[in-house]
């Protein structure tokens, strides 16, 4: 990305194996994430050309000599943050603050090539290598169904639960996936547009509120007996989604929050007087990854749906327009 | 209160049985709350000459003809919140937002007599009238024991934890306690006032950190190899606080808050990267009541030692002065 809306594909040096904890990917396939728009329409500033892309499945060209648990030929998913898998932080769940993380999206992996820093901490490798059919679902897995994942079970979704989802872009609608394979009893999509909703159904909604703000929240409230919904999921990133969940929620209820919170500022007195329970931020997608890679293996979900526009990567820049202007929800690229 | 500073004790109208769900009681005693003191200072409006105090303890004189669960000449504890116990909300622990709950503070719990309504659902009875030395730590349970207990319970106390406590006031001192009852391996006090130092020593801090803002968290992260602690609880209110409580805590650790967030802005960024977990609001301390009460009874803790003052109801203004010029961590008043 040179500047906000100036996309292009270019021809860069392979990457090699620098450190003994390393290894490179051959990507099998790569994608655009909803956070890539915010560089994109000039939200956060574009200081200088940079590799972009931290979401990867591919199949491991060369490890350093010191990973043990990946090997050259081995389909592997990884997270968008590196991580050793073996400090406390990391021990207790929260791969994505491990005290070596190391963000992926400084390497870009909307490339042909991606080098992995503390592989064996980060890569999780399949038995065998899978069919094509497989490979949007476990590209799904490396941010947004892991996302969506870790803000349903932020929001605690569970058994005699009624979740709402606010945002429907693909990690919203992988939160109702998620919140289903929770075993979650009611789960509220709020989206108004037809496509999405379409998913939200597919993928385990019961309910679909096309109201927004003061509305929605009525709406949510009418569905609950006035008391509100027990877990709410916060997909968007903005002070009025923020809100709109925290407000949808009942007293004692959970908020799981993964929009990247940009413009927000909570109002202690709310929080207080909401009495619900606030967690979220980058997702830990490494705690969730064997799980879900299983889940895929099975057949049991199939959050590659997400995707429905696919590109061979020299037209990333038609995949990130698509989605600026949500005539996609999420665009796969073929390297 | 009359008007900010303003304090008076008066003669008023004794209260009397109004719904059969209600019961009067006659106070055995009764103190001021350290949120007393935001009208006091003028943080808080005060329109009109309103009847001060949320905290009780006594014996009941009369009961309503619906009221099963105490009956008169028990001595009974009560939460600044009256709830019905039964509703969807109480029943999953969260009686301070009961959709029939009632402020206690409305009537005004610095008297001689108390109207309590739902009396089934607020009250808890002792199996007889306590001696005088226990009469304080009844008290306690009331509220600052009740807040401290759940901040601790919202922090997720327990066995293997480090909890670090901001603010050293009463609810503060007691969340130490109850980290303590939880069987937290280390507490960390933060305090830089000699005799509630003691205090908290006295309830189970093994540490005390006399730093404030940066360097307090910097303390913080240096007893806990760098990454910060498991559990913070925050019982000031003030948005330096609330962000020392939570730049205080590790990632996927907890920060309970039930300081009452009067100027608190929330910087949904620092949210987002900090990973906690955040919960808190007005203490469902009906909850925790039976509980309490039986480990007061037993000696297991005596909360009642925050107690530094004691007074006649009718010099409850000296009361408030001592506890503004921080003379006093706690007034109690003898009616």
């Amino acid at each position: 990305m040179y500047k906000p809306g100036d996309v292009r594909v270019e021809e860069r040096a392979d990457p090699r194996i620098e450190l003994p904890t390393d290894a490179v990917i051959r990507l099998s396939a790569t994608c655009v994430c909803g956070s890539d728009l915010w560089p994109y329409r000039g939200v956060q500033p574009v200081t200088e050309p940079s590799p972009m892309g931290h979401e990867y499945v591919g199949v491991v060209e060369a490890v350093g000599g010191e990973v043990t648990s990946v090997r050259p030929g081995q389909f592997v998913v990884g997270s968008f943050w590196a991580s050793d898998n073996t400090c406390e932080i990391c021990r207790a769940g929260y791969q994505s603050a491990c005290v070596h993380r190391v963000p992926m999206g400084m390497f870009g992996s909307q490339a042909e090539y991606l080098r992995v820093p503390l592989a064996d901490g980060t890569l999780v490798a399949t038995p065998e290598v899978p069919g094509a059919g497989l490979i949007p679902s476990y590209l799904a897995a490396s941010d947004v169904l892991g996302t969506g994942w870790f803000a349903a079970d932020a929001a605690q979704a569970g058994p005699g639960k009624t979740v709402a989802v606010v945002g429907d872009g693909a990690v919203g609608l992988l939160a109702v996936l998620a919140a289903r394979q929770m075993g979650a009893e009611r789960i509220i999509a709020m989206s108004r547009h037809a496509d999405r909703q379409k998913l939200a159904l597919e993928f385990g909604a019961t309910d679909i509120v096309t109201e927004r703000g003061d509305e929605g929240i009525a709406k949510i409230k009418e569905l609950t007996n006035g008391l509100g919904a027990h877990s709410v999921v916060e997909a968007v990133g903005t002070q009025e989604a923020m809100r709109q969940a925290i407000r949808s929620a009942r007293p004692g209820g959970h908020v799981g929050f993964v929009g990247v919170s940009h413009d927000v500022r909570l109002d202690g007195m709310e929080m207080f007087w909401s009495l619900v329970h606030l967690h979220g931020g980058p997702a830990p997608v490494r705690r969730y990854l064997p799980d879900l890679m299983h889940r895929i293996a099975t057949g049991a979900v199939e959050p590659g749906k997400v995707f429905d526009l696919e590109l061979p990567l020299d037209q990333a820049a038609e995949g990130y327009r698509a989605m600026d202007e949500r005539r996609a929800i999420k665009a796969l690229l073929h390297p």
